[in-house]
Formats: structure tokens, sequence, C-alpha cells
């Protein structure tokens, strides 16, 4: 019977493990379809989000299910209770990700990012694949050493995300308000993504030191930095 | 040892009410901060916002001590943690009005809200105070007609939503880019904090009739909706 459940409790860490891979790729894709302005793409992003909240919805179902079955204790309710949020965690990432392939149609055929801007969101879909992609690892690998390095990836996407404001705000922005309102909003959902993997990755310091730092105890997201 | 377990239930319910207050109260300091350019009074939400962590982190730790020590099924186990999560949108919704608060610091002495968009910047604040006060009545009494209710309010923030949107976007803007950049910013932390409180009623719902229904299944964040 003990192990019965353990064997469930590694499902469903790989079954995590699956969620920041489509993550990542619902990111990577919205990413490309934004630069690219490719309509189908960012309608595949948009529908494949489903299969993201009904891995979710599943997860939570098992979560209960072995909460009330099994009764555990100690370290294995902790990995209960940390896998729920962290599919909570995976679930809005996709959301964050249909958001972005979302301003790709809304501006179709036209591409929502202005030609000085193409790089930097180029870098910052690359640091969410990143990201999320470590997040994986760290869920994998209960490693806590890297799920410290991943907040290395989350400063890069907010020195990023300063670029963006720096382009809107320095004074030459000549775009208008709509491709202003676009990148304001885009540049934010990727902000988001990185502050969700990174709490995905200090659940797992959670749950392997079975404390929060002080400086785990919060996710700051990141307001407009300037 | 039961009583005493129903009696930490209750009282778990009556701080995810004072956390509804203390949101409510923070969105309504901040829009006032917002509209009046108060700086004092932005400062103070800001710093307000430790104590919702605060009693996030507190309701957690009970929350797993009593999965731990009472090993509840059925009913009382879905209370608890359906209690971990609203705690968690509430939480969420003292940072959104942080950064309503930040905005206005940010561009203080000035007023972040150019003229014609004050009236709805003042009514999504007062929708943001009505709905989560809703939600509060909602945890406190159970109520699922009221729960749906507040679905009502949701749509009227979107509809306000709408309206800076229309107002960025209606081609007579000239507030410049910065404004635009701002009102953006705060247009989505208002929907947000609306969103969160719907996800708070809907846990409810689900908490009383153990159920997602198909519609309470996925609370989705409004894109931005022109």
């Amino acid at each position: 019977m003990r192990d019965a459940f353990h064997e469930e409790l590694a499902r469903t860490s790989e079954q995590l493990v699956e969620m920041t891979r489509l993550a990542g790729s619902a990111m990577a894709r919205a990413t490309t379809a934004l630069l690219d302005a490719d309509l189908p793409l960012a309608e595949s992003v948009i529908a494949a989000d489903e299969e993201l909240d009904r891995m979710q919805r599943e997860l939570d179902d098992t979560a209960l299910d072995m909460l009330a079955r099994q009764q555990p204790v100690a370290t294995d309710l902790r990995i209960i209770v940390t896998g729920m949020r962290m599919s909570a965690d995976l679930e809005r990432m996709g959301d964050l990700a249909r958001h972005v392939a979302k301003v790709a149609r809304r501006r179709y055929p036209e591409s929502a990012v202005p030609p000085e801007l193409r790089a930097t969101v180029l870098q910052m879909g690359q640091v969410a694949e990143r990201i999320v992609a470590k997040a994986g690892s760290v869920i994998a690998s209960n490693d806590v050493a890297a799920a410290v390095q991943l907040e290395q990836d989350d400063d890069e996407m907010d020195r990023l995300h300063r670029q963006v404001f720096s382009a809107l705000l320095g004074g030459s922005w000549d775009h208008g308000i709509e491709a202003a309102v676009d990148i304001t909003l885009v540049g934010r959902y990727y902000e988001r993504f990185a502050d969700h993997a990174v709490s995905v990755a200090r659940r797992v310091v959670y749950l392997v030191t079975g404390e929060w730092h002080e400086a785990y105890v919060h996710v700051p997201s990141q307001d407009r930095t300037p």
C-alpha cells in the first residue's frame, strides 16, 4: 500500500515536469507567433492551453485523493501540498503564454513588436524557456543549488523588462499608443511567467529544506521598474 | 479534540474574512492615493501589504498543522485545502493593491490618471471594494447564490476595463506614452484583483457543492478586451 502511494507521488512529480515542458513550449511558440505574426501558431498556443488546465485539475484530484486515503504526515504531506501549488503556478504560466499568443492574434497581420524591441522580446522568450526548463530540472532532481541559480535567470528577465520600459519611455517611441499598450502587457506577461517559475523552484527548496528562508517567503512581482 | 479542530476551522474562516477586509481597504486606499496623488497614503498601502503576507503564512502553517494532526477527510479536508487557496488569492490581491499604490508613488506629485479617466478609475476602485466585500460575505455565509451574483461585479469591472482601452485607443489620447503605460498596468491590476475575488467565491461554491461546475473550472483572466 505504502509503495503504491510513493509511486503515485513519483507520478505526480513526473506530471509536474511534463507541465513545465508544456508551459515552456507554449511560451516559446507564443514568442515566435508574436515576432513573426504567425496566426496559426498563435491559435495553436491558445488551443493547447486547455491541456495544462486539464493536467492541473487531474493533479488536484489526485492530491486530494491521496490526502484523504493516505493521511500523509511530515514530508509526504508537504510534497502533496507543494505539488498542488506548483501545478497552480504552472497552469498560470500556461495562461500567460496564451495571453502573449492573443496579443499576436489581435495584431495580425502586423507584429505587435516594433523592430527595435525584437531582440529584447526574443531574449525574453529565450529566458522564459530556460527558466521553466530549469524549474523542471529542479522538480525532477530536488536540486536546491539549481533552484537558487534560476533566480539569476529571473534577474535577466527583469533586466530585459527594464529594456522594454526604456524603449517605451526614452522619448523616441514613435509606434503609437496601441503598440505601447501591447508591449506593456507583453512585457508584464513574460515577467510574471518568470516569477511563477521562480515560485516553483522556491517551493522545491521549501520541500527539501522544510523552511521558507527569508528570501523565499514572498515572490515579489516586479512592478514597472524604472 | 474534534471540537477544538472545528473551532480552528472557524477561526481560519474568520481570518480569511479579515484578509478580504484588509485587501479591500488596501485597494480602496490605493485608488484614493492614485487619484489624489497622495504619497503618504500610497506609502501606507505599500507598507500594510506585509500584514496580508504574514496572515497568509500563518494560515498556511495552521492548515498544514491541521492536515498533519487531524488527518481530515471529506468536507473537512476540502475546507482546509480550499482555505489555503483562498488565502493565496487574497495575498495576491494585496500585491495588486500595492502595485496600484506604487504607480501612485512613482508619478507623484502628478496623478497617473488623466482627467477623462478619473471617473472610470474611481468606479474600478469601488467595484474592487464591493467585489472583495462580497467575497468576504460569501466566505462567512457559504452563500452560493451570492457567489454567483458576484460575477456580475466582475462583468462590471471588465466593462470599466474596456473603457480604459477605449480611452487609450480611441485616437484622441494626448497624455503621452508614460501615462499610457501606467494606465495600462493599473487597468490590469484592477481587473486581476476582481478575477481573484471571483476565484475566492468560486472556491466557496466548490466547497459547498463539492463540484467544479464547468463554469467554475477556470477563472479566465481577461486579456485586453477590444
